[in-house]
């Protein structure tokens, strides 16, 4: 196996918690020299997230109340996928249901691991500046308001410490270097 | 106060689980329309990562085993915050023992909750191009190789999904504004 002084083997999985969209397991490892140690694991569903630009070139943002945080922080619109639910027709569903605007043109960007140290929570990342007319419907526990903002607008929210998220400080990153590679 | 239509009030809190890295509440919340919901909420002490280009402005990079994801992937230095340590010392700090390179100057770029939807950790991330040597020391339960790529190598493992965490996708694309910033 490549990378096999890296490995670390599964001893024993003991589950801690099964939640409503998390899992908490902890894991006895044998380290690449033959020693034990304990991996705390969060198993996560996974997420998409897009980065929305209406057609006068304003982004779609989220304020969200966050109970980890205790505060509200401004995101890129995003859920959870479903069981057994493909990326894009979740980015496609997440993007109405928060935001009110449909769209049949989602180029997938990149995806990433969150928190790869304790979590296995990928998220996938969509661009689309082909946006129509929808109806929200959100879930029952999910409570936000709409913004649509400029690019530099949604640098200042950066600056403020407003926007404070991964997938969403990468998304208005991402538009600065279209920017800026453009010309 | 502000935002309070978008409030998760507190009504009780559970502690499922005390780790060494991680705890477990799960909080019963009421929602800004009276309902009530639960929220499961990961603690984490919080972490730094560090974008760091040697003197022939090659990034270091390091290949870690990430038990969550069951592989190995590449990424930026980083490590958690000890109770009670300042960031930008934790940042040099974590950088010497990582990748055998002190330095004197961090400035910090920004910082951003991985997982606000589940999770606390907010990660501070700081650049360098001074690098000195210095000594590695890993902890106990640490292994890694240690790599210094070009920027477009490490397009590269971006593109294989080598590369596939949020810090280091975004320390990437940070390099690549930077670059077109300047030409």
């Amino acid at each position: 196996m490549k990378n096999d002084h890296l490995y670390e083997k599964t001893i024993e999985t003991k589950s801690i918690y099964k939640g409503k969209i998390i899992d908490l397991n902890l894991v006895d490892v044998e380290l690449p020299n033959g020693e034990k140690s304990k991996r705390e694991i969060v198993n996560h569903p996974g997420a998409v997230a897009i980065i929305a630009l209406t057609p006068d070139e304003k982004l779609l943002l989220l304020r969200q109340f966050r109970k980890p945080l205790e505060r509200t922080i401004i995101e890129i619109p995003a859920g959870k996928l479903e069981k057994g639910e493909d990326p894009l027709d979740a980015a496609v569903r997440e993007l109405e249901e928060e935001t009110g605007y449909k769209t049949n043109e989602l180029k997938h960007i990149t995806s990433f691991y969150t928190s790869p140290g304790f979590a296995d929570e990928l998220i996938h990342l969509y661009y689309t500046d082909q946006l129509l007319p929808g109806q929200t419907n959100m879930d029952d526990d999910e409570f936000l308001d709409v913004l649509e903002v400029t690019l530099d607008e949604a640098l200042e929210f950066v600056e403020k410490e407003e926007v404070y998220d991964a997938k969403t400080v990468f998304a208005i990153q991402y538009l600065q270097l279209k920017k800026c590679l453009k010309g």
